[in-house]
């Protein structure tokens, strides 16, 4: 992980990767083919869809992974109920970290070690779906190499489906997707009105 | 169930007791108490995400309900996980029914028994969480009666939740519910391309 800037070089190859992919994909319509969704926006439901996503995957006998890019060990209702479930390899941020020193340095040796696992799973074709939940976060805060993530996203085994959430998806991400849903608020009722985040629905 | 038509009467009864609600609500705005929440729009993900928030309900021990307001048989994802979970009362639209008659009659008998049976959640409060998938669809073609499904779903216990999906929410239960999402399609790389739904992704 050697820059955090855009590298324009490897962006057009990646394209130019990319469009070669697109032709064969469309030349093999119906064929089996892994996606990259992103699911983004200040709306609810962007981890939410996708652990559901990860429930169908679970439902086809998929082989699947989970890495969650968020800060802290509180363990969430989703956490309780796909770790103990067969077939997902789950994973959260932040294993075996601390995360009472608030140090910049220790986020970012918690995520590159996040990305480490996920790298793992990127080159591994037995992995049929990988959900990232809140890597978008860690790239906002320039956790990891985008560059790096974008890479390895892209060479990953071409049946591989690959979602990833979070709020302010870079461009970049956006470009590379092939389905990209923005979650919007209609209405939240209660958000400024101190109702508390509600289990079963928010954790 | 009477009428499809909206009766103003019974609107503003309900929008005078939903008054009530939010001000003992925020009144006792640290408690628990069960949400309205409604995922529409025509983005991907908002079936995804009912089912993702089902996935924390169970993880919190929750006993949940789900009806799915879908016309066929065939066999998604999501229903060959979750109906071997414990926890979960699992119900499709149709059980019971062929739908090669493709007659109005039979739809909105189907749709009048899928409520039936949502009633009997929507009246029992041993049910914490209940995910009504593609009931919008459902109100959307008439088969149910729009202030009977109103009605039955704001007189529901007090800390029940109710998580409604699908497209083309009528405003009057956008009005009522606490929480709305809007999926919105950003992209949609493959869509106009012949590219075929993704096991684990989109069944």
């Amino acid at each position: 992980m050697t820059t955090l800037s855009r590298d324009p070089e490897r962006h057009a190859k990646r394209m130019a990767r990319k469009q070669e992919l697109m032709r064969a994909r469309i030349a093999n319509a119906q064929n089996e083919q892994g996606l990259l969704l992103v699911l983004t926006g200040p709306g609810k439901g962007k981890s939410s869809s996708g652990f559901g996503m990860l429930a169908r995957a679970l439902g086809h006998g998929m082989k699947t992974g989970v890495v969650q890019f968020i800060k802290g060990a509180f363990q969430t209702g989703e956490e309780a109920f796909f770790r103990q479930q067969v077939g997902v390899d789950y994973h959260v941020m932040g294993e075996g970290y601390t995360w009472e020193t608030k140090s910049l340095e220790r986020d970012i040796a918690a995520a590159e070690a996040a990305w480490k696992i996920t790298q793992s799973m990127l080159r591994d074709p037995t992995y049929e779906f990988i959900l990232l939940d809140e890597l978008n976060i860690a790239l906002r805060y320039n956790y990891l190499d985008l560059e790096q993530v974008l890479d390895d996203i892209h060479n990953r085994p071409s049946h591989q489906h690959v979602i990833v959430t979070g709020r302010n998806a870079p461009s970049a991400l956006v470009e590379l997707a092939d389905t990209v849903t923005e979650m919007t608020v209609v209405k939240h009722a209660f958000k400024d009105q101190g109702i508390k985040a509600q289990k079963g629905i928010e954790l």
